[in-house]
Protein backbone atom coordinates (compact mmCIF):
# COMPACT_ATOMS: atom_id res chain seq x y z
CA UNK A 1 0.00 0.00 0.00
CA UNK A 2 1.64 3.07 -1.10
CA UNK A 3 0.98 6.29 1.85
CA UNK A 4 2.20 9.41 1.69
CA UNK A 5 4.73 9.91 4.67
CA UNK A 6 5.78 13.15 6.24
CA UNK A 7 8.98 13.51 8.02
CA UNK A 8 10.39 15.65 11.13
CA UNK A 9 13.73 16.12 11.25
CA UNK A 10 16.65 17.23 13.39
CA UNK A 11 20.20 17.38 12.05
CA UNK A 12 23.48 18.37 12.79
CA UNK A 13 24.84 19.60 9.59
CA UNK A 14 28.22 19.82 10.12
CA UNK A 15 29.58 17.17 8.30
CA UNK A 16 26.83 17.09 5.33
CA UNK A 17 26.99 18.92 2.27
CA UNK A 18 23.68 20.69 2.78
CA UNK A 19 20.00 19.16 2.40
CA UNK A 20 19.79 18.19 -1.10
CA UNK A 21 20.85 15.20 -3.04
CA UNK A 22 24.48 15.46 -4.64
CA UNK A 23 26.76 13.30 -6.51
CA UNK A 24 29.76 12.01 -4.33
CA UNK A 25 28.55 14.43 -2.07
CA UNK A 26 27.05 13.40 1.71
CA UNK A 27 23.67 14.95 1.92
CA UNK A 28 20.91 14.90 4.12
CA UNK A 29 18.74 13.79 1.42
CA UNK A 30 20.60 11.61 0.56
CA UNK A 31 21.19 9.87 3.49
CA UNK A 32 17.47 9.32 4.40
CA UNK A 33 16.78 8.17 0.89
CA UNK A 34 19.66 5.76 1.66
CA UNK A 35 17.57 4.12 4.66
CA UNK A 36 14.29 4.62 2.96
CA UNK A 37 15.87 2.85 0.00
CA UNK A 38 16.75 -0.34 2.53
CA UNK A 39 13.40 -0.27 3.90
CA UNK A 40 11.00 -0.02 0.78
CA UNK A 41 13.42 -2.15 -1.53
CA UNK A 42 13.45 0.54 -3.89
CA UNK A 43 14.54 3.80 -4.70
CA UNK A 44 12.17 6.46 -3.04
CA UNK A 45 12.15 10.69 -3.47
CA UNK A 46 12.25 12.70 -0.48
CA UNK A 47 10.98 16.02 -0.79
CA UNK A 48 12.10 18.60 1.99
CA UNK A 49 10.91 21.54 2.38
CA UNK A 50 13.91 23.97 2.70
CA UNK A 51 16.96 23.02 0.94
CA UNK A 52 19.31 24.05 4.01
CA UNK A 53 23.31 24.63 3.08
CA UNK A 54 26.40 22.82 4.19
CA UNK A 55 27.06 23.64 7.77
CA UNK A 56 23.34 24.61 8.25
CA UNK A 57 21.36 22.44 11.54
CA UNK A 58 17.76 21.48 11.49
CA UNK A 59 15.83 21.56 14.97
CA UNK A 60 12.33 20.92 12.70
CA UNK A 61 13.02 20.15 9.08
CA UNK A 62 10.12 18.67 6.92
CA UNK A 63 10.38 16.37 4.08
CA UNK A 64 7.42 13.71 2.30
CA UNK A 65 7.60 11.00 0.19
CA UNK A 66 4.97 8.53 -1.15
CA UNK A 67 6.44 4.97 -0.60
CA UNK A 68 4.99 1.43 0.04
CA UNK A 69 6.60 0.45 3.95
CA UNK A 70 6.31 -3.17 2.89
CA UNK A 71 4.18 -3.83 5.93
CA UNK A 72 6.34 -1.37 8.35
CA UNK A 73 3.47 0.27 10.43
CA UNK A 74 3.78 3.52 10.43
CA UNK A 75 4.39 4.56 13.79
CA UNK A 76 7.33 2.36 13.83
CA UNK A 77 8.86 4.01 11.33
CA UNK A 78 11.13 6.53 12.93
CA UNK A 79 12.19 4.27 15.04
CA UNK A 80 13.29 2.11 12.35
CA UNK A 81 14.99 4.53 10.31
CA UNK A 82 16.97 6.00 13.54
CA UNK A 83 18.08 2.58 13.67
CA UNK A 84 19.51 2.97 10.44
CA UNK A 85 20.39 6.47 10.25
CA UNK A 86 23.47 7.52 11.12
CA UNK A 87 23.93 9.44 14.34
CA UNK A 88 23.76 13.29 13.00
CA UNK A 89 20.20 12.83 11.83
CA UNK A 90 17.44 11.94 13.26
CA UNK A 91 13.40 11.38 12.55
CA UNK A 92 11.42 13.40 15.36
CA UNK A 93 8.29 12.83 13.76
CA UNK A 94 6.73 10.06 10.79
CA UNK A 95 3.31 10.57 9.80
CA UNK A 96 0.74 9.52 7.54
CA UNK A 97 -0.93 12.59 5.53
CA UNK A 98 -3.45 12.81 3.25
CA UNK A 99 -1.79 12.00 -0.54
CA UNK A 100 -2.19 15.30 -1.69
CA UNK A 101 -0.30 16.89 0.92
CA UNK A 102 3.91 18.14 0.00
CA UNK A 103 6.06 19.23 2.55
CA UNK A 104 7.17 22.03 0.69
CA UNK A 105 4.25 23.10 -1.63
CA UNK A 106 2.03 22.81 1.60
CA UNK A 107 4.13 25.41 3.45
CA UNK A 108 3.23 28.75 4.17
CA UNK A 109 5.84 30.01 6.49
CA UNK A 110 9.26 29.12 8.55
CA UNK A 111 11.13 29.56 11.51
CA UNK A 112 14.49 29.84 11.59
CA UNK A 113 16.98 30.75 14.82
CA UNK A 114 20.46 32.19 14.70
CA UNK A 115 22.56 31.79 17.77
CA UNK A 116 25.90 33.90 18.31
CA UNK A 117 28.27 33.89 20.96
CA UNK A 118 29.35 37.37 21.63
CA UNK A 119 32.47 37.83 23.76
CA UNK A 120 34.06 34.36 24.05
CA UNK A 121 36.85 33.09 22.24
CA UNK A 122 35.96 30.14 19.83
CA UNK A 123 35.84 27.13 21.40
CA UNK A 124 36.26 23.37 20.43
CA UNK A 125 32.94 22.49 21.49
CA UNK A 126 30.57 24.59 20.32
CA UNK A 127 32.50 25.58 17.13
CA UNK A 128 30.13 24.16 15.03
CA UNK A 129 27.01 25.80 16.48
CA UNK A 130 27.42 29.35 17.17
CA UNK A 131 28.06 32.26 15.54
CA UNK A 132 31.61 33.32 17.77
CA UNK A 133 32.25 37.34 17.16
CA UNK A 134 34.25 39.44 19.82
CA UNK A 135 33.35 42.70 19.25
CA UNK A 136 31.08 44.00 21.96
CA UNK A 137 27.08 44.42 20.33
CA UNK A 138 24.30 45.89 21.65
CA UNK A 139 21.25 43.45 21.81
CA UNK A 140 19.28 46.41 22.40
CA UNK A 141 20.58 48.30 19.05
CA UNK A 142 19.63 45.05 17.08
CA UNK A 143 16.34 44.32 18.82
CA UNK A 144 15.06 47.66 16.97
CA UNK A 145 17.10 47.27 13.59
CA UNK A 146 14.97 43.48 13.31
CA UNK A 147 12.05 44.90 13.81
CA UNK A 148 12.65 46.96 11.02
CA UNK A 149 12.84 44.10 8.82
CA UNK A 150 9.06 42.99 9.98
CA UNK A 151 6.17 43.25 7.68
CA UNK A 152 6.30 42.96 3.67
CA UNK A 153 9.13 44.07 1.74
CA UNK A 154 11.14 43.67 -1.28
CA UNK A 155 14.23 41.74 0.08
CA UNK A 156 16.41 41.86 -3.11
CA UNK A 157 19.04 43.75 -0.34
CA UNK A 158 19.12 40.58 1.44
CA UNK A 159 19.77 37.89 -1.17
CA UNK A 160 22.73 36.58 -2.14
CA UNK A 161 24.21 38.17 -5.42
CA UNK A 162 23.81 35.64 -8.02
CA UNK A 163 21.14 33.82 -6.89
CA UNK A 164 18.65 31.96 -9.52
CA UNK A 165 16.28 35.07 -10.80
CA UNK A 166 12.87 34.52 -8.41
CA UNK A 167 9.85 36.12 -10.00
CA UNK A 168 9.19 38.27 -6.71
CA UNK A 169 11.61 39.11 -4.12
CA UNK A 170 9.26 40.68 -2.09
CA UNK A 171 8.67 38.62 1.17
CA UNK A 172 6.55 39.17 4.28
CA UNK A 173 8.47 38.60 8.17
CA UNK A 174 6.16 38.11 10.62
CA UNK A 175 8.44 38.07 13.84
CA UNK A 176 12.03 38.97 14.69
CA UNK A 177 12.32 38.17 18.13
CA UNK A 178 15.86 39.16 20.20
CA UNK A 179 17.26 37.16 22.98
CA UNK A 180 20.11 37.25 25.45
CA UNK A 181 21.65 35.58 28.34
CA UNK A 182 25.02 35.73 29.99
CA UNK A 183 27.33 33.52 29.62
CA UNK A 184 29.93 33.99 32.49
CA UNK A 185 31.38 30.53 32.14
CA UNK A 186 32.25 30.79 28.89
CA UNK A 187 34.57 34.09 29.23
CA UNK A 188 33.80 37.39 31.26
CA UNK A 189 31.03 39.34 29.70
CA UNK A 190 30.20 36.71 27.13
CA UNK A 191 26.59 36.67 25.79
CA UNK A 192 24.71 34.73 23.95
CA UNK A 193 22.49 36.23 21.55
CA UNK A 194 19.20 34.29 19.52
CA UNK A 195 17.69 35.94 16.80
CA UNK A 196 14.48 33.97 15.96
CA UNK A 197 12.49 35.23 12.71
CA UNK A 198 9.43 33.84 11.19
CA UNK A 199 7.88 34.38 7.46
CA UNK A 200 6.20 33.55 4.72
CA UNK A 201 9.16 32.10 2.80
CA UNK A 202 13.57 33.26 2.13
CA UNK A 203 15.33 34.20 -0.33
CA UNK A 204 18.78 32.76 -0.64
CA UNK A 205 20.93 33.58 2.07
CA UNK A 206 18.52 35.68 3.37
CA UNK A 207 18.59 34.71 6.83
CA UNK A 208 22.23 34.95 7.00
CA UNK A 209 22.23 38.41 5.34
CA UNK A 210 19.90 39.94 7.89
CA UNK A 211 21.84 38.84 10.74
CA UNK A 212 25.08 40.22 9.36
CA UNK A 213 23.01 42.90 9.11
CA UNK A 214 21.73 43.13 12.42
CA UNK A 215 24.77 42.45 13.98
CA UNK A 216 26.42 45.87 12.20
CA UNK A 217 23.56 47.00 13.74
CA UNK A 218 24.48 45.68 17.31
CA UNK A 219 28.20 47.07 16.77
CA UNK A 220 26.47 50.67 15.44
CA UNK A 221 27.87 50.76 11.89
CA UNK A 222 24.33 50.42 10.39
CA UNK A 223 21.32 52.68 12.19
CA UNK A 224 18.34 50.44 12.91
CA UNK A 225 16.65 53.60 11.66
CA UNK A 226 18.96 52.97 8.02
CA UNK A 227 17.16 50.07 7.32
CA UNK A 228 13.89 51.06 5.44
CA UNK A 229 16.71 53.35 2.80
CA UNK A 230 18.50 49.54 2.75
CA UNK A 231 15.40 48.10 2.08
CA UNK A 232 14.26 50.79 -0.98
CA UNK A 233 17.65 50.83 -2.31
CA UNK A 234 17.65 46.77 -3.22
CA UNK A 235 21.53 47.42 -2.99
CA UNK A 236 23.15 44.18 -1.25
CA UNK A 237 26.46 46.15 -1.13
CA UNK A 238 24.20 48.26 1.61
CA UNK A 239 23.02 45.82 3.87
CA UNK A 240 25.09 44.13 6.47
CA UNK A 241 27.38 40.39 5.40
CA UNK A 242 26.38 37.33 5.36
CA UNK A 243 27.20 35.91 9.03
CA UNK A 244 28.35 32.49 8.68
CA UNK A 245 26.02 28.84 8.89
CA UNK A 246 27.27 27.24 11.86
CA UNK A 247 24.58 29.69 13.98
CA UNK A 248 21.66 28.70 11.78
CA UNK A 249 19.19 26.42 12.38
CA UNK A 250 15.93 25.49 10.33
CA UNK A 251 13.79 25.68 13.77
CA UNK A 252 9.71 24.86 12.34
CA UNK A 253 8.27 24.81 9.29
CA UNK A 254 4.29 26.14 9.32
CA UNK A 255 1.52 24.61 6.94
CA UNK A 256 -1.26 27.11 7.93
CA UNK A 257 -1.45 30.54 8.98
CA UNK A 258 -2.42 30.05 12.73
CA UNK A 259 0.82 28.45 13.20
CA UNK A 260 2.66 31.03 11.61
CA UNK A 261 0.52 33.92 12.92
CA UNK A 262 1.72 31.79 16.54
CA UNK B 1 67.84 27.77 22.76
CA UNK B 2 66.18 24.98 24.24
CA UNK B 3 63.18 25.70 26.47
CA UNK B 4 60.79 23.98 28.33
CA UNK B 5 57.06 24.79 27.87
CA UNK B 6 54.09 23.64 29.19
CA UNK B 7 50.81 23.80 27.64
CA UNK B 8 47.25 24.21 28.80
CA UNK B 9 44.77 22.35 25.88
CA UNK B 10 41.11 21.91 25.05
CA UNK B 11 40.09 19.36 22.56
CA UNK B 12 37.01 17.46 21.42
CA UNK B 13 37.51 13.95 21.97
CA UNK B 14 35.01 13.21 19.57
CA UNK B 15 37.37 12.51 16.32
CA UNK B 16 40.49 11.47 18.47
CA UNK B 17 41.65 8.08 19.05
CA UNK B 18 42.70 8.87 22.92
CA UNK B 19 45.82 11.31 23.55
CA UNK B 20 48.44 9.44 23.05
CA UNK B 21 50.56 9.22 19.61
CA UNK B 22 49.57 5.58 17.94
CA UNK B 23 50.81 4.71 14.31
CA UNK B 24 47.54 5.17 11.98
CA UNK B 25 45.42 6.63 13.96
CA UNK B 26 44.82 10.56 14.60
CA UNK B 27 45.66 11.26 18.79
CA UNK B 28 46.03 14.81 19.89
CA UNK B 29 49.46 14.15 20.87
CA UNK B 30 49.82 13.13 17.39
CA UNK B 31 48.32 16.27 16.42
CA UNK B 32 50.57 18.28 18.21
CA UNK B 33 53.59 17.07 17.47
CA UNK B 34 52.68 17.29 13.83
CA UNK B 35 52.72 21.26 14.60
CA UNK B 36 55.51 21.46 16.52
CA UNK B 37 57.65 19.92 14.25
CA UNK B 38 56.38 21.99 11.67
CA UNK B 39 57.33 25.17 13.57
CA UNK B 40 60.66 23.67 15.26
CA UNK B 41 62.03 22.12 11.96
CA UNK B 42 62.68 18.55 13.94
CA UNK B 43 60.57 15.89 16.07
CA UNK B 44 59.40 17.13 19.16
CA UNK B 45 58.02 14.58 22.38
CA UNK B 46 55.39 16.16 24.24
CA UNK B 47 54.52 14.54 27.73
CA UNK B 48 50.73 14.67 28.20
CA UNK B 49 49.41 14.71 32.20
CA UNK B 50 46.48 12.27 31.20
CA UNK B 51 46.44 9.86 28.52
CA UNK B 52 42.57 10.61 27.87
CA UNK B 53 40.46 7.63 25.87
CA UNK B 54 38.85 7.83 22.71
CA UNK B 55 35.93 10.09 22.70
CA UNK B 56 37.10 11.44 26.32
CA UNK B 57 37.35 15.75 26.00
CA UNK B 58 39.23 17.85 28.21
CA UNK B 59 39.17 21.72 28.79
CA UNK B 60 42.65 21.96 30.61
CA UNK B 61 45.12 18.73 29.54
CA UNK B 62 48.49 20.13 30.23
CA UNK B 63 51.61 18.75 28.09
CA UNK B 64 55.58 19.98 28.26
CA UNK B 65 58.15 19.97 26.14
CA UNK B 66 61.73 20.85 25.74
CA UNK B 67 62.40 22.55 22.30
CA UNK B 68 63.96 24.93 20.27
CA UNK B 69 61.39 27.61 18.87
CA UNK B 70 63.83 28.61 16.39
CA UNK B 71 62.79 32.53 17.10
CA UNK B 72 59.32 32.33 17.84
CA UNK B 73 58.64 34.62 21.01
CA UNK B 74 57.26 31.88 23.78
CA UNK B 75 54.04 34.30 23.91
CA UNK B 76 53.34 33.90 20.69
CA UNK B 77 53.72 30.32 20.37
CA UNK B 78 49.71 29.34 21.53
CA UNK B 79 48.41 31.74 18.80
CA UNK B 80 50.29 30.26 16.13
CA UNK B 81 49.91 26.76 16.86
CA UNK B 82 46.39 27.08 16.74
CA UNK B 83 46.42 28.77 13.07
CA UNK B 84 47.93 25.45 12.46
CA UNK B 85 46.60 23.11 14.48
CA UNK B 86 43.20 21.38 13.78
CA UNK B 87 39.92 23.13 14.78
CA UNK B 88 38.88 20.22 17.50
CA UNK B 89 42.18 20.95 19.69
CA UNK B 90 42.99 24.85 21.13
CA UNK B 91 46.01 26.17 22.93
CA UNK B 92 44.74 27.94 25.49
CA UNK B 93 48.21 29.12 27.31
CA UNK B 94 51.61 28.30 26.32
CA UNK B 95 54.17 28.78 29.01
CA UNK B 96 58.07 28.99 29.65
CA UNK B 97 58.82 27.15 32.59
CA UNK B 98 61.99 25.43 34.87
CA UNK B 99 64.00 23.08 32.90
CA UNK B 100 63.20 20.33 35.44
CA UNK B 101 59.33 20.96 35.14
CA UNK B 102 57.48 17.57 34.11
CA UNK B 103 53.35 18.18 33.09
CA UNK B 104 52.48 14.59 34.26
CA UNK B 105 55.21 13.84 37.41
CA UNK B 106 55.01 17.25 38.63
CA UNK B 107 51.13 16.79 38.97
CA UNK B 108 49.90 16.18 42.38
CA UNK B 109 46.32 15.59 41.27
CA UNK B 110 43.55 16.49 38.54
CA UNK B 111 39.85 17.37 38.02
CA UNK B 112 37.22 15.70 35.94
CA UNK B 113 33.90 17.03 35.00
CA UNK B 114 31.07 14.20 34.24
CA UNK B 115 28.26 15.42 32.14
CA UNK B 116 24.93 13.43 32.52
CA UNK B 117 21.70 14.13 30.40
CA UNK B 118 19.16 12.90 32.58
CA UNK B 119 15.89 12.53 30.67
CA UNK B 120 15.63 13.34 27.36
CA UNK B 121 15.96 11.54 24.14
CA UNK B 122 19.65 11.84 22.97
CA UNK B 123 19.69 14.59 20.41
CA UNK B 124 22.01 15.35 17.19
CA UNK B 125 23.79 18.40 19.09
CA UNK B 126 24.93 16.73 22.64
CA UNK B 127 25.40 13.49 21.74
CA UNK B 128 29.04 13.78 21.84
CA UNK B 129 29.20 15.43 24.90
CA UNK B 130 26.87 14.05 27.66
CA UNK B 131 25.97 10.46 28.79
CA UNK B 132 22.38 10.35 27.79
CA UNK B 133 20.37 8.38 30.14
CA UNK B 134 16.54 7.85 30.30
CA UNK B 135 15.49 6.46 33.65
CA UNK B 136 14.89 9.28 36.19
CA UNK B 137 17.96 9.10 38.77
CA UNK B 138 17.83 11.01 42.10
CA UNK B 139 20.63 13.40 42.40
CA UNK B 140 20.46 13.78 46.59
CA UNK B 141 21.23 10.01 46.07
CA UNK B 142 24.46 10.07 43.92
CA UNK B 143 25.81 13.15 46.09
CA UNK B 144 25.30 10.64 49.50
CA UNK B 145 27.29 7.93 47.39
CA UNK B 146 29.99 10.25 46.12
CA UNK B 147 30.55 11.57 49.84
CA UNK B 148 31.12 7.73 50.62
CA UNK B 149 33.70 7.61 47.51
CA UNK B 150 35.36 10.90 49.31
CA UNK B 151 39.13 10.25 51.09
CA UNK B 152 41.46 7.64 50.93
CA UNK B 153 40.49 4.35 49.96
CA UNK B 154 41.66 1.23 48.15
CA UNK B 155 40.01 1.65 44.39
CA UNK B 156 40.71 -1.80 43.11
CA UNK B 157 36.68 -2.32 42.48
CA UNK B 158 36.95 0.97 40.81
CA UNK B 159 39.78 -0.31 38.00
CA UNK B 160 38.91 -1.66 34.76
CA UNK B 161 39.49 -5.88 35.04
CA UNK B 162 42.45 -6.18 32.93
CA UNK B 163 44.32 -2.70 33.53
CA UNK B 164 48.61 -2.76 33.83
CA UNK B 165 48.74 -4.25 37.60
CA UNK B 166 49.75 -1.08 40.07
CA UNK B 167 52.58 -0.93 42.66
CA UNK B 168 49.36 0.30 44.63
CA UNK B 169 45.44 1.12 44.01
CA UNK B 170 45.16 3.15 46.71
CA UNK B 171 43.97 6.47 45.98
CA UNK B 172 43.03 9.53 47.32
CA UNK B 173 39.88 11.84 46.11
CA UNK B 174 39.70 15.43 47.64
CA UNK B 175 36.45 16.36 46.62
CA UNK B 176 33.36 14.64 45.00
CA UNK B 177 30.52 17.44 43.57
CA UNK B 178 27.23 16.72 42.37
CA UNK B 179 25.36 19.45 41.04
CA UNK B 180 22.22 19.60 38.76
CA UNK B 181 20.00 21.91 36.82
CA UNK B 182 16.49 21.79 34.81
CA UNK B 183 16.73 21.54 30.87
CA UNK B 184 12.78 21.71 30.24
CA UNK B 185 14.01 22.91 26.71
CA UNK B 186 15.17 19.64 25.61
CA UNK B 187 12.21 17.16 27.21
CA UNK B 188 9.77 17.73 30.35
CA UNK B 189 11.54 16.69 33.48
CA UNK B 190 14.97 16.32 31.91
CA UNK B 191 17.60 17.65 34.03
CA UNK B 192 21.71 18.04 33.60
CA UNK B 193 23.64 16.55 36.33
CA UNK B 194 27.25 17.18 36.32
CA UNK B 195 29.53 15.13 38.46
CA UNK B 196 33.00 16.96 39.39
CA UNK B 197 35.74 14.95 40.76
CA UNK B 198 39.28 15.89 41.98
CA UNK B 199 41.88 13.57 43.48
CA UNK B 200 45.42 12.84 43.35
CA UNK B 201 45.39 10.31 40.65
CA UNK B 202 43.22 7.99 39.17
CA UNK B 203 42.78 4.37 38.18
CA UNK B 204 42.12 3.40 34.50
CA UNK B 205 38.47 3.69 33.79
CA UNK B 206 38.05 4.78 37.79
CA UNK B 207 36.17 7.99 36.85
CA UNK B 208 33.75 6.28 34.19
CA UNK B 209 33.35 2.91 37.03
CA UNK B 210 32.40 5.70 39.90
CA UNK B 211 30.19 7.79 37.35
CA UNK B 212 28.17 4.41 36.27
CA UNK B 213 28.00 3.63 40.27
CA UNK B 214 26.53 6.88 41.09
CA UNK B 215 24.56 6.53 38.45
CA UNK B 216 23.14 3.06 39.75
CA UNK B 217 22.79 4.93 43.28
CA UNK B 218 20.97 7.48 41.37
CA UNK B 219 18.45 4.75 40.13
CA UNK B 220 18.07 3.11 43.63
CA UNK B 221 20.20 0.17 42.55
CA UNK B 222 23.32 0.50 44.84
CA UNK B 223 22.68 2.57 48.53
CA UNK B 224 25.13 5.23 49.05
CA UNK B 225 26.05 3.08 52.65
CA UNK B 226 27.19 -0.05 50.17
CA UNK B 227 30.13 1.79 48.97
CA UNK B 228 32.07 1.28 51.57
CA UNK B 229 31.72 -2.35 51.44
CA UNK B 230 32.03 -2.27 47.66
CA UNK B 231 35.58 -0.65 48.18
CA UNK B 232 36.82 -3.38 50.53
CA UNK B 233 35.53 -6.20 48.70
CA UNK B 234 37.76 -4.64 45.86
CA UNK B 235 35.52 -6.86 43.94
CA UNK B 236 34.95 -5.16 39.86
CA UNK B 237 31.59 -6.64 39.50
CA UNK B 238 29.96 -5.29 42.75
CA UNK B 239 30.55 -1.73 41.53
CA UNK B 240 28.61 -0.35 38.72
CA UNK B 241 28.57 -0.08 34.96
CA UNK B 242 31.17 1.83 33.51
CA UNK B 243 29.56 4.81 31.64
CA UNK B 244 30.14 6.19 27.96
CA UNK B 245 33.90 8.31 27.33
CA UNK B 246 31.68 11.03 25.42
CA UNK B 247 30.55 12.59 28.92
CA UNK B 248 34.25 13.30 30.26
CA UNK B 249 36.04 15.98 30.74
CA UNK B 250 39.68 16.08 31.97
CA UNK B 251 39.12 19.74 33.29
CA UNK B 252 42.18 20.37 35.44
CA UNK B 253 45.53 19.72 36.41
CA UNK B 254 47.33 21.06 39.66
CA UNK B 255 50.81 21.14 40.63
CA UNK B 256 50.23 22.22 44.01
CA UNK B 257 48.98 20.54 47.13
CA UNK B 258 46.96 24.15 48.09
CA UNK B 259 45.30 24.42 44.20
CA UNK B 260 44.57 20.58 44.66
CA UNK B 261 42.98 21.55 47.99
CA UNK B 262 40.86 24.33 47.08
Amino acid sequence: MIRNILLTIEYDGTDFFGWQIQPEARTVQGEIQRVLKILCGTDVKVDGTSRTDAGVHALGQRASFMADLKGLPPEKLAYVMNNLLAPDVKILEAAVCPPDFHARYRAVGKKYVYKIMNGAPKDVFNRHFYYFYDRPLDPEKMREAAGQLVGTHDFRAFMAQGSTPQETTVRTIRSYDVAWKDRPELAEGCREITLTVAGSSFLYNMVRIMTGTLVEAGLGRIAPEDIPGILQSGDRSRAGHTAPPQGLYLAEVYYSEEELNG
